[in-house]
């Protein structure tokens, strides 16, 4: 690739990003099919035992410690406006005590000047869970572009001494992305390969469209650490690049994003699904309350992952931040209490009731039973 | 605890007592969720052989007869408002010979003066079924303040001469209630230390997030006599206390009391959930008219607690209790004819049908069956 | 009884009867709960080998034959409006070959001038299946007023040389009816006593509220000859008897209407529950279209009865009746070739599917299956 | 016949068929109720190893190769307007090598001077599959018309060079058209007959109203070639020929149509039925993007029929009629990638999830398992 053809494809991911950024904060971008935690009920305990002071929110991620079972999700990077919403998400991660992910780094691979505006996080989160971020579109050949290089994918670590790697696995938005990689071949493999090699965990994550089981475990065997489910019902990339095709006018992304707007294994499901694969689990997709979290948490999640409402608070400045993230987590404490527990790993043996169409999803999926079988009463005592 | 801390504690509670009466009056405390009385069917018996007067509403409770399954629902008490609020409840209990049960009263222990607010319920309803009130919260320390001393626990069986003392569990409310006591440790030993010298039935009582029946077990185990399942679905603790914030321009309850104001059991579910621990139940929350009261019995419920609507009416005065309670037996009596029942009691052998979220929530949780299966017939008969 | 007060009950009774005449026809006398036809589902027969012509809807009802399974449900006489609104109604019978029901004829027991606004029936039926009906309230002593004798009740047979006498049980709208009877015991021995000594076959008959099982088992063991079970869904006497509460002021009928407008069983509920009686089953309740009674049918039904929207054509004359049934006869009939049935009784061998919450109803009160289970075909085939 | 009788019946019928296709382009012809692919998911599969570009939508029907599988289904001939409409469709079958359906043929059989109406389809289509159609009933005597010879039905294949015969079974358009034939004996007979002796392949095709398992069975035992399920949930005949009968004052069309509008087995519901019966099935009825095609596949179908979103392209002309296809192929591609699929018959073996009312019918028709029985994890897992 010559650098005259960097540069431009490094203009394009900067545009891309930017785009991302700007029509991510609009309120369109939501799917309309739900995550599945309305369809979830946790079971009051009246009597907890519990005093809120006792609950720790504390969780082991990948062999660190976090305050509390919230990553923020990865985002941005790669565009100027990005520096600032890093910068603010990274302070807010190290006040918390949060893990923070960061938006794709192939900008930065392309165009070594946008590097800043990654590194960033690690400047104002120097002690925090901080996990880079590539696609699994680029561990393989794209028409001309070949793969990235394990020497790339090191320099994404590098870049901000992250603790671990996200492989985003995204073939939904590289469908509807005008520009799009439409090849998926060879991922696996790819991934395979880098896990043995990287030096860090590598966490596979998906952005919007679920892993299934049977998915899951063939991550699990391929020695990844860990997996974000990211399912269907919060943030729907479909929808971002169909905005992105209606600027650029093309017709295909538009129709596309519009026709699998709703593609995808809702969060809940997805999780339920992943249980079995053995692996840390993070919970990302429509996930909007610590209540919400939870039920993630009593589904099987390690810890949850929230995107887009930390995004409009960053661009709102910290004291936003700190005000988002405050209400989840006291939210996220309070149901601990109410629920007899006083650490997020006890919520995966508290009952759970689930209805609607999550309950179809699970029972033809086999992804049940989430619970052992209560035993029945006598009837009709 | 000094004399003048004790007057402004009191102060603080007075204001607090207030604001609850006032704002539960309001529309905005009414859950969304329903309470699952809508999901519940009784069969309709077109050949009852039973004469309406022949119907008789007479029911036990902890050894004493009421001549109807109703028990006023402890409100108020410890302001000066709650003197005419609770003087024409009284009246009413007196008048139909129902249960009647008080406010939280530590109020009056804190604060002396304040006992004939509470007192005028014995004076007016002399020949009642009179239910003491305090909160589980202050059983156990709780910062500063030391837990109620069973020379206090008796003064609010003295102070109103009851029948019997119903410790509320409302760890919803004081998790959203600014002021609110946080821990909750120690409150089963204090319940069972105190069933065994307080000399009156202890009752168990929820205020609005329900029961589950692994705690109604743990309660009968502790000794008490009687359980109040107190069910999501009427009355919200959670959004009361979030007015109160709202007042007090408290970020933090106004936020805790949005994000879980629908937490909880639902009444219903909580009712079927209960009936194994083999104590006297009393169902409150959104029970709303004499239908809703045969579903609750027909559940397993030995009575049905109402609050707000009696509040409300209380609020209009003698006629408009006489008009409430009135219509409320008149239905119940009703129902009892239509399906064939001479006594409440006999409501809980009727055919039922449970349909909707109600039966998500009874399958998942093992709370069937309600009925012993009924034989089926020949196919295609 | 003396005359005056004879004459004075009779006023009463006609004023009712024009009273429940005008009411029902207004709009507010329908129920919100469907009567389940909603949630049955009959199945296609793209390749039928029925003509249309060949289909025949003649009926065989307790030894007569209907040209089509269609009862006009008994409704009114009494007053002098309902002369010429029977007399449509029998001609309408008499054209069609249907079934015609009375309304109740206690008004003309009671005051014998009002004899011929039933007698008018047969006047203009003379050929027609014409069924008597009285109320099983009057079988047994109702305060002052003693119970029909035989004479009285073989008079309402002879009134209209009626082919069949109907009991209508409506305890529902007793209760809610300001003067209504509400003594119901005894109800059981009186039907037994008449069914063999009237001469006439009995057909017993919910009013809106539906049968269950045991029940329509208790009345086959009576004796009775047929049962129409009368369900919920369609003309609500709860509805009509409140708002005759608010013209008079009573409080009470307007309360109990209110609180028990959607009291009883769905037609389509009843229906499957009383297939087990080996009786004749009419459906009544909510049958609005030739559909709904093919649905019916296939649940058992031998012949379905339609009040409110023939009162409503025959308010509007011949040619309106004529309109109403033409179409009614003209979509059974169709449907009939639709699911490859050359008659009615070959619908109860139809496939059948039940949704939403009449399935509930079925599963919970052990109603089905209501067909043969299919055989399962090879999974994932 | 008379030549002029002859004459008067190609001239209704040439008025019919421009009714109809000028009526199916409004939008009251769409059925509310649903044909089921809302209640059907697909699985995601995040980690696909397929390259969009390695995606084949090459499809085998009845001994010939489609590049993509879907039908433009049949719909118009036989009157002046239809030729423009046939022509466009012919030529967009022809460029994206579809297969291509014709309107009824019976028009150019009574009048010959029509055939050129369709035999356009072939004089632009030369290579495409493209199948002749007739209905089933003129296989058989009605009224004074007797039924289709032999050499009519030869001469139907002839007039188009078609590869295929598809006989529609439309008895309740039949039954709603004021002059609708109304005779259905004898139809599987005669379709025996036909299969025998034609030449060409027979396909039976319903027109809205589904196919049941046990009808698609007893077509494969008379030997046709393939089943169009042609299911309840996309355009509506029964609302067609009710618009129709508006403009003739026909009441009894009315009102059959407004009766029966909702009429049928639901598309998905169909095809999960037909599985059993071992031919090529084609789902028509509903389709509107290559996501439901994707469902249907999924469910079993070979290949998807589209009409009214065609026609209405049709309308707009060649550039119009590509943009509708290019969508449809492109999500179809895409969806088969996001499931992992190379080619569209890999759908079948995709895991599946049922939810909604689609789940009632195919619970009590006994149409499932759709999948083997995936193995349940350790509860609680
Ligand atoms: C503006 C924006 C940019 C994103 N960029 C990336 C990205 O580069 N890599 C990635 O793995 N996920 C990316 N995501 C997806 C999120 O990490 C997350 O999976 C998704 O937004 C769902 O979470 P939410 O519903 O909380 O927003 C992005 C999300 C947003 C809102
Ligand atoms: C104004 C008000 C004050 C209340 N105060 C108490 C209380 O002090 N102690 C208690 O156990 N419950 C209290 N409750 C809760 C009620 O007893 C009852 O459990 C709850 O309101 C649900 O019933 P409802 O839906 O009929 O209102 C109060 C309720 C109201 C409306
Ligand atoms: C005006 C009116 C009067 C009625 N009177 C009687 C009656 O006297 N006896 C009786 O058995 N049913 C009576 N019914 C009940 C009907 O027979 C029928 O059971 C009920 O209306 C439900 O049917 P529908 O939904 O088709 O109206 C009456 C109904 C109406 C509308
Ligand atoms: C205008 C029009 C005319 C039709 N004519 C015929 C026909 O002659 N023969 C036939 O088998 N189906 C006919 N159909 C039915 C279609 O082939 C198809 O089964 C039906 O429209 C459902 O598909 P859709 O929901 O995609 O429209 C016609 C459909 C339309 C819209």
């Amino acid at each position: 690739m010559s650098a005259a053809a960097g540069t431009t494809q490094g203009a394009t991911l900067r545009a891309r990003k930017e785009e991302h950024q700007r029509l991510a904060a609009t309120d369109a971008v939501q799917t309309r099919t739900p995550p599945g935690w309305g369809d979830i009920h946790l079971v009051h305990e009246a009597l907890p035992e519990v005093d809120l002071d006792a609950v720790s929110l504390e969780t082991e991620l990948l062999g660190r410690t976090l305050r509390a079972p919230l990553v923020i999700a990865g985002m941005t990077g790669g565009h100027d406006g990005a520096t600032a919403v890093n910068a603010a998400l990274a302070r807010a991660a190290e006040r918390h005590g949060l893990a923070i992910g960061l938006g794709s780094q192939r900008a930065a691979l392309v165009d070594p000047t946008l590097e800043p505006t990654y590194a960033v996080v690690r400047e104002h989160a120097p002690s925090a869970f901080v996990i880079g971020n590539v696609g699994a579109a680029q561990l393989v050949e794209q028409g001309g572009k070949g793969p990235l290089t394990l020497a790339q994918l090191r320099r994404t670590v590098e870049m901000i001494d992250a603790d671990a790697l996200a492989i985003h696995l995204n073939v939904l938005e590289e469908s509807v992305q005008p520009e799009g990689d439409r090849r998926a071949r060879g991922v696996a493999d790819a991934i395979a390969e880098l896990v043995g090699t990287l030096g860090v965990p590598v966490i596979v994550k998906e952005t919007g469209a679920g892993i299934a089981r049977t998915t899951a475990e063939r991550l699990a065997a391929l020695g990844v650490g860990a997996l974000d489910v990211g399912g269907l019902g919060g943030t729907s990339f479909a929808l971002v690049e169909r905005l992105r095709a209606q600027l650029q006018h093309d017709q295909r992304g538009i129709e596309l994003g519009e026709d699998l707007a709703e593609w995808g294994i809702p969060t809940a499901v997805s999780l339920a699904g992943a249980r079995t694969a053995g692996l840390p689990l993070i919970a990302t997709g429509g996930i909007r309350s610590g209540l919400d979290a939870a039920k993630a948490l009593a589904l099987g999640a390690t810890a949850v992952g929230v995107a887009r409402p930390l995004l409009l608070a960053a661009l709102d400045g910290d004291a936003a931040l700190d005000a988002w993230i405050g209400r989840f987590l006291e939210t996220l404490r309070t149901v601990l209490q109410l629920t007899g527990c006083t650490t997020a790993a006890q919520l995966r043996e508290r009952p759970l009731v689930v209805g609607g169409e999550t309950r179809a999803w699970i029972d033809d999926l086999g992804y049940g039973p989430l619970r052992p079988a209560p035993a029945a009463s006598e009837p009709g005592r």
